[in-house]
This record gives C-alpha cells, sequence and structure tokens, in this order.
C-alpha cells in the first residue's frame, strides 16, 4: 500500500473475533508479490447470509454465482481473492468461480453451493484458479481481521474495518466488517467489497431485509465518481453462535441500529480512500418529491465534477451547486432552492440572501469534513450522500497507472 | 483568451456575410475589460426562427425568455452578453433580460417579444443591465463573424465559427454561425451558446423541426463533464433574403444536409475547447435497442471519469468501457458485446479476441483523433457521440479559478 490517505483513520479498529467465524489468510502471488492476496473465511453450520450486489450488466462471474447461491440463505464459507477481478472472461470466468467454491468447500467440509466468491482486481484477464484452489488446503492457521482486510485490499491506502456490538432478547450479540475500494475507482481495478460477520441468529429472509435497508443508507449513498464497478459485492453472515433467542424484526432495533452505524462506517471510510481525495463530505437533500428523488438529486450533486472540483479548491461555488441540482431529472422549486454550506445559508427566494457574505463560507471551505445541505422546496423526500473532492491526484493514479 | 487548446482549428473560417444579418459588438466592462463582450444582431423583417435550450430546472432567466417569444416564430434581433449569466437571479434576472430586449428593440426598430436573449458566465450575480441598455444605442458599426464569436467567449480558448451554402429549388442559401463553450464548463461560468443565421426562406415551423433533428446529433451529442448548464442555447435564424421559393420538408434534404454539418462542425469545436482536453474521442455505439439507448450507453461511456482518464493516459484500457456499458442502465449481451479502439478489435463472446495483442492498440492511443466503437449486440439502435479526455489540466482550471 503506498501513503494513506489524508482522511484515512488513524489506526485499525480493535476488533473481537466473532464466535463461529474463522479466518485464514494466504499468498498465491497472480498479481501482489510478497503480501496475502487471498482471504477463506470459514463460517459455522447454519450461518444464514444476506447479500447485495452490483446493478452492472456486465457483472463479473462471482457476482452470478453469489446470486445464484444466496436463495439457500444459509453459508458455510466465504473465498476472496485480490488482483483479478475475474470479470468480462466468459464462461472460463464461470468455471473458475465454481472451482474457488469446489476447493474451499472441500476445505470446510461443505457443499460447493455454500460458498460465495468475491473476486477484485483487473477486469478481462483470465483468472488462474489453479494456484488459488492450491492455496486452500494450506490456509489452516488463523488471521486477524487486519490480516483479512490487509488480504482483500487492491489499490486501497489502508485496511477497512467497523465493529460494534448490539443486544437481541438482552443477549449481546457482535458484529465485525471488512471492506475494501478506493471509491469504486482505481487503477484498471474495479471493486467495492464489503463483508460483514455477526454470532447473532437470524433467519435469512429477515437478515436479507435488514441488510437491503442498511445498505440504501451506506454503500449505495456513497460515490467518488459514479463509476459503478463489475463486482461490487456487500455480503453479511450470521453464525447464530451469540444464542439469542429467536429474533423478528421487532426485537432487532438495536441490531438494526448497530448494523447500519457499521455498514456506514465502512462506507466512509471507501470514500476516505477515493483517490486523490482531501476533503470529506455529506450532501444533505431534503424537500424532494421522495426519498429517492432526493437521493438522486444528492448522487447528481456528489458526481459533478464541477462541483468536486470547487471543494478542491476551497471555493464556495454554490452556483455548481445549484446548477447540478437543476440537471438531476428531479423536481424542484427554483424560487424556493435553499442552499447551505455548513452552517452558512446562501440562497433563498431563487436568488443569493440579502447581504450575502463570502467571508466566513470561504473560511469553512478549507475543513476537511464538509457538509452542504439543498433543499428543493417541494415536498418531504430526504437523503445524505457521501463523497470526496476530485484532485489533479485522481487524474494522476488514473492515468498513468501503467508506469 | 488563454493559449489555444491543441486541438483548436488552425484558422478561423473565412465566413461571407449572410444577407438581412448586421452584427454589432460593444464593450461593457461589466466582467471583463478592454474587449467586447455584448453582441447585437439585427435580422431584417420576415425572419423566421427556432431554439432548443438547456433542460436544466434551474435553468436562467434567458432560457425563460426566449422559450416564451419562440412561439411567435419570429425575429428582429438577438443581443448576447458575456461574463454574467443571468442564472438564479430572481424576478430581478426576469426584469434584467426584458430590459436588454426593450433596449435591442428600440435600437432595431421591433417589438421586445422580436429579440432574442442569451447570457453566459457567472451564476447567481444580479446583472447589471442598465450598462447593457446604454451600449445597444452606440452599437451602430458593423462588426465581422470573428468579432461575433469572440463577444461572446468566455474561457474559450479559440473564436468558434463554421459555414457552409446549400441549395433550394436551385438558389444557392449560405448558413453561417457562432458558438461559445469550453464543453459546458468553465471556472464557475456554465453556458454553451450557439448561434446559426441563414439567408433561406424557411417557415418557422420547419426550421424548428430541422433544428430540433440537427442539435441531437451535434450539440446534445457532445459531453466534456456531463454538467449540462443553466443557460445552454441554440437558435437558428432565417432571413428569407436569399429569395428561394416557398420551401417544404422535401426540398430540403440539401439544406438539412448542410445544417447538420454545420452544427456539427461548431459542436466538435466545443469539445476541441473541453478544458485541459488533449485527444478528441468519437465514440460509436451499434447493437442497440434503440436510438436512444444507444446515445445514453455512449454518454456513460464518454463521462465516465475512468475512461477519460485512461484516454488521457494514452491506456487501451477497454475494461473500463466494458464497465461502463455495463452500468449505463441499457440492456445489452455481455456475450455478444464487441469493443473495437481504432480499427482493433478487441473482444468478443464475453472476453478478449484469442491472441489479442496490445501493442499496436497501445500504438493507435497516441493518436490526437480517437474513435472507440462498442456493439451491444441485441438490436439495430446506433448513436455517436464526441467527447475530449481528463487531464490534471481540468482540475487544475476547475479547482483554482479565483487564482
Amino acid at each position: 500500500m503506498t501513503a494513506p490517505s489524508p482522511l484515512a483513520p488513524k489506526t485499525f479498529p480493535d476488533m473481537p473475533p466473532v464466535a463461529g467465524v474463522r479466518l485464514a489468510v494466504a499468498e498465491t502471488g497472480i498479481r501482489y508479490k510478497n503480501r496475502p492476496d487471498l482471504l477463506l473465511t470459514d463460517c459455522a453450520e447454519g450461518t444464514t447470509s444476506a447479500g447485495v450486489f452490483t446493478l452492472s450488466l456486465t457483472a463479473a462471474a462471482p457476482i452470478h454465482w453469489c446470486q445464484n447461491i444466496l436463495k439457500h440463505g444459509t453459508a458455510r464459507a466465504l473465498i476472496v481473492n485480490a488482483g483479478n477481478a475475474n470479470a468480462f472472461t466468459g464462461t472460463e470466468g464461470d468455471a473458475g468461480t465454481r472451482a474457488m467454491a469446489e476447493a474451499a468447500a472441500k476445505a470446510v467440509g461443505g457443499a460447493a453451493e455454500s460458498v460465495f466468491v468475491a473476486s477484485t482486481g483487473v477486469i478481462g484477464n483470465p483468472l488462474k484458479t489453479d494456484r488459488i484452489a492450491a492455496a486452500i488446503p494450506t490456509m489452516t492457521a488463523s488471521a486477524s481481521w487486519l490480516d483479512a482486510a490487509r488480504a482483500i485490499g487492491t489499490t486501497d491506502t489502508f485496511p477497512k474495518g467497523a465493529t460494534r456490538t448490539a443486544t437481541i432478547h438482552g443477549t449481546k450479540v457482535t458484529l465485525c466488517g471488512i471492506a475494501k475500494g478506493s471509491g469504486m475507482i482505481a487503477p484498471n481495478m474495479a471493486t467495492m467489497l464489503g463483508f460483514v460477520f455477526t454470532d447473532a441468529a437470524i433467519p435469512a429472509p429477515l437478515l436479507q431485509e435488514l441488510l437491503t435497508e442498511g445498505n440504501r443508507i451506506s454503500f449505495n449513498a456513497i460515490t467518488v465518481d459514479g463509476d459503478t464497478s463489475t463486482n461490487d459485492t456487500l455480503l453479511l453472515f450470521a453464525t447464530g453462535k451469540a444464542g439469542n433467542k429467536a429474533a423478528t424484526r421487532a426485537d432487532l432495533v438495536d441490531f438494526r441500529r448497530a448494523l447500519t452505524e457499521l455498514l456506514q462506517d465502512l462506507a466512509w471510510q471507501i470514500v476516505r480512500d477515493g483517490e486523490g481525495a482531501s476533503k470529506f463530505i455529506a450532501i444533505k437533500v431534503t424537500g424532494a418529491a421522495s426519498d429517492d428523488a432526493a437521493h438522486r438529486i444528492g448522487m447528481t450533486i456528489a458526481n459533478s465534477p464541477l462541483v468536486k472540483t470547487a471543494i478542491a479548491g476551497e471555493d464556495p461555488n454554490w452556483g455548481r451547486i445549484v446548477a447540478a441540482a437543476g440537471r438531476s431529472g428531479e423536481k424542484l422549486d427554483v424560487n424556493n432552492l435553499v442552499v447551505h454550506i455548513g452552517p452558512h445559508r446562501i440562497t433563498e427566494h431563487g436568488g443569493l440572501i440579502p447581504g450575502y457574505d463570502e467571508t466566513p463560507v470561504a473560511a469553512y471551505m478549507k475543513g476537511q469534513e464538509l457538509e452542504i445541505s439543498v433543499d428543493v422546496g417541494i415536498g418531504t423526500g430526504a437523503a445524505t450522500v457521501w463523497t470526496c473532492d476530485f484532485t489533479e491526484g485522481y487524474i494522476r493514479i488514473n492515468g498513468s497507472y501503467r508506469s
């Protein structure tokens, strides 16, 4: 890994084991030298599973595999390789994914259809799964969460992990998650991966419901450059080893809180590792026709190169924010549009506030953590999205990776 | 103007007068010093008009004015100021637009409702129209097309003009057009403007039909950064002074050819002035469900920061092209996706072609004019879009304009 992003957390969190989950890492040498690039996660029998995946129509082979086995709602293992995305690799890619699942199944003593597979790295290169299959039987030693987070990284500048606890029916449960991604972007790489493990006992349909809801306001609400990947994967495994009583949705208020916090924590770490990023920005949209409309307005602002470069230049260029909202395709009332940058009100009644003074706003823009609020004045829909700024570093990294 | 873009045409074209059109320029000093920033175009009585405008919901005051008067289908004048976009300026902005139209109407001897108005420049600053109104009566000397093209520029690095001739019922007619825009983007500026004049006699409804069709495959098919502006305006005026016989659509095949060529010429000049651009790229999409679907796939590829930075780095990174097509939201057959870079076939049957050799493709990428073709394998829809690459120059210009 290169020097950590200026927005990186100071340290990797202290993450406890999750009962029923064993981690192991190995080096295959497929792309990286002298670092683990393979993660095997062994989950106890009875583990339930949930997942959300990229909507790309050029989704990678492991995506199709996971979507197919997810219907069983169970899991015995997860195998992840870094360096090759196994995307746009045809029928050979599908066969390779199956070979990875079969090798891992043999190692943990389950069916291939109980093994989730994820890949990240270069698109379009055949993946040599024989090296992976050969490495799996050697993965007997237990690894830490930090080892695991490092093994799945590609151009990440820091390992990403988060942990929370919650109570279900009076029983304490633990959640641990790891993620990778420098935004959705990276030199010829293309993947956001997130894996969350808990010892809670939660039926698969309920687990899926909670993951889908949590994903909507975490991983689905971040963007670095709008370039959705072919491999985006978020999986949640529940081993049941905490021994909580059978849980219904009503029992999971605290678990849901913990899961959402953890997912947002991981998602924000990905934004903080956005290539070239120097600012972390929350964009809050209110007053929209619906929550979905608010989300789309927020994403249009967050993906606007003009807004992102202005922020990099510490320029309170609110006109670009208004212009991005205007082209989002969602309804708004231009005469009722209220823009705030941090605590500073900028506009009202379709124009600048009377006596607008830019000095304090320009000072606010020098901070590393920024908030932009836009009320579009027609309804009650609201959403928040998170992004980073757009610097010369982004272009440098993505325009010259062949060096 | 700063140094011309490396993609700029060698010279401004030799543009003849258009009978019935008089050009005049003036300096108001509103934002720029020692350069004309105001263009008045006087059109003969009986001139018909057509227009297309930004779809932004935060469209500027002059956009609403033009949309409103366009229903008359006639025109006596066009007044354009550079330096202030009169966007997001509330009711004061509307009053200012009307004042500009009234002053120009008085000068040319028509009704205010026969005067089209366009503005380009900073968003959200009140526009001092008293200076414009004071300058208009002084605009009695005739200016050249080059003067006119320069007067409407903001951050453009070269003036943009194009001319064509066509024959209607055996009568030669002339078309002349000017445009401005560094993409749709510019430091705190935000406008693409295009104005086309012809001496042909063409009824307004037919003129509008031709302009809408031509716009679809010219200005609407270019992108620099996806940031649609608040002020985008394309107007077409026909003075009728060429004296051609009354024209129906069937008579206008040659005129339509000339108009389309002229619109594409101007649109491509805007791409060539894209901020920081070093490559001009045509993206051809075929095999889509419809022409509109092909257009949206092309635009997704053209706006992908990953694709654009790879091109800046002269990297034949076809995986990013595939990934962008996959996230466009349009149908495609991943097993039938064929990507060409220039003459080089890259993929077939959902993967790289057997024995793919990157060497000649990497050599092709060093050129200044590139073509990318993508067949998505499901239908007959086709479209071409044009864009430029994404360099550190773009970030530098847009992140630090306050210098």
